[in-house]
């Protein structure tokens, strides 16, 4: 079976964004790396959903059931084939996989692997409609001036005792609108620390985090905009750049989105209008 | 409810690694980002799994509950508490969240949210054995010498087209032990790109990988080793830090790991014969 070759136009998608340099904002147009989803079929039952980058879903697919135990060689992959709509069009974000596995077989790999949980926004989620449809706009008047946003990556490193040493933590880091750090956390996973920064405030009863800015190491996804959006976060920056998906859902949930922050300089995508010079 | 405070000590591993620099292996202490899974249970029962780093796990724990929907805010959230073995000692990486929700609005929640399925490697899992029993070592004679190693980066690099443009994308490469490069692939999420390999060599019929090197961009994670694990690939190197859960279980896999390949150097964790001068 030959993997389906994939253009580079997909994989990149041109989003118009405001580089704020030398105190004042400049019209760009931005190449953002495409996420959407992709769901993912076992003989045309839903099985399971994960953010990717479109191309090679077949190899993604295949690769995914290897690491999961499901299929051990080329022998038990019968046939991988893009879902179909009513009207015969392929389906972009939706495959399906024809296991070449005895059933009963089949069974036991799942009983083995699989039960119903999920550990982050995404994974564990079997339909691309379950992914959003619980975006509340966040309504907050709140304001940050761009020099402030500029402090905001030095102060968050200076909170990361453990990246110093490991070179290996991602952070999060909560401020007010002056830019005064109010909490701060790592871990290996950047959703988690996203996640504990949420926990740190619903347990302190400050929620929603309708006056504060929350900003990312790394790179900005799909998903940690969704954690944002929950917690009520209108303004959230990342020192990396934002995927083609995180833009658009901090569109949708009115969240001002700020990328690549470093270096005396930054991107602002979404909602720039709560942010003042 | 106030969240527990952690010790620094717990985030962070040393462990004995062997650094390759200026033509030679020289024994160093290195200091890896803690690595650790967390079974979250609701009201007892297993729940989730998520990989985390130690530390404010109660806040993990309400922030995930939060973004997920299952509860809006602290007074829906009863009590965190740490799971207890039979002798009454805490588990270090097991707690239990008793929910103020009732019982029909939290069916609800749950059917909407979740079910069964997983999207990577770890997501999804509710137990902490269910990850870790089908390591198989790797049975491998392949060698590799350390000038090849150090001239993988910049192969990977060149064929990176997606993120020359946008800076978003991390990239898994396939090479030889001559150091070939076989097959790249770019996607949003690191586990996607490992997958979409797997995935290429399975179609191609040509697992397992065991003469074969795999090159990850970013950090490595017990996620990725296991990816690795079930391809057969016997070396494995990233450009930046492993975990120390990515390098307890590459030794038991029996893969060769390697990290901070970068600046003509890198750092070897495990099952360094494999590296010849």
């Amino acid at each position: 079976m030959a993997a389906k070759p994939s253009s580079q136009t997909e994989k990149i998608a041109h989003h118009a964004a405001s580089k704020w340099r030398g105190g004042s904002f400049e019209a760009i147009d931005d190449a953002l790396a495409v996420e959407e989803p992709l769901e993912i079929r076992l003989a045309g039952r839903r099985f399971t959903l994960t953010m990717r980058t479109p191309g090679n879903d077949e190899e993604l697919a295949a690769g995914f059931l290897l690491a999961e135990g499901f299929i051990a060689n080329a022998n038990e992959l019968d046939e991988i084939r893009r879902v179909r709509d009513a009207k015969g069009v392929e389906e972009p974000n939706a495959i399906d996989v024809i296991l070449n596995v005895r059933a009963e077989g089949l069974r036991e790999r799942m009983k083995r692997n699989f039960t119903i949980s999920s550990s982050c926004g995404v994974c564990g989620k079997t339909s691309i409609d379950s992914i959003t449809q619980r975006i509340v706009p966040i309504a907050s008047r709140a304001k940050v001036a761009a020099a402030v946003i500029l402090q905001l990556g030095e102060r968050l490193r200076e909170s990361q005792q453990v990246f110093a040493a490991t070179g290996g933590l991602h952070a999060c880091g909560l401020f007010d609108t002056d830019g005064k750090l109010l909490a701060a956390r790592e871990d290996i996973g950047r959703h988690n620390a996203v996640d504990k920064i949420a926990g740190w405030a619903l347990v302190n009863e400050i929620l929603p985090l309708s006056q504060s800015i929350m900003l990312v190491s790394g790179r900005l996804s799909f998903e940690i905009v969704q954690k944002a959006a929950a917690a009520g976060v209108p303004i959230l920056a990342a020192v990396s750049a934002p995927s083609s998906l995180a833009v658009e859902l901090a569109d949708e949930a009115a969240i001002t989105l700020v990328g690549f922050l470093r270096d005396g300089s930054f991107n602002a995508y979404t909602h720039r209008a709560r942010i003042t010079a």
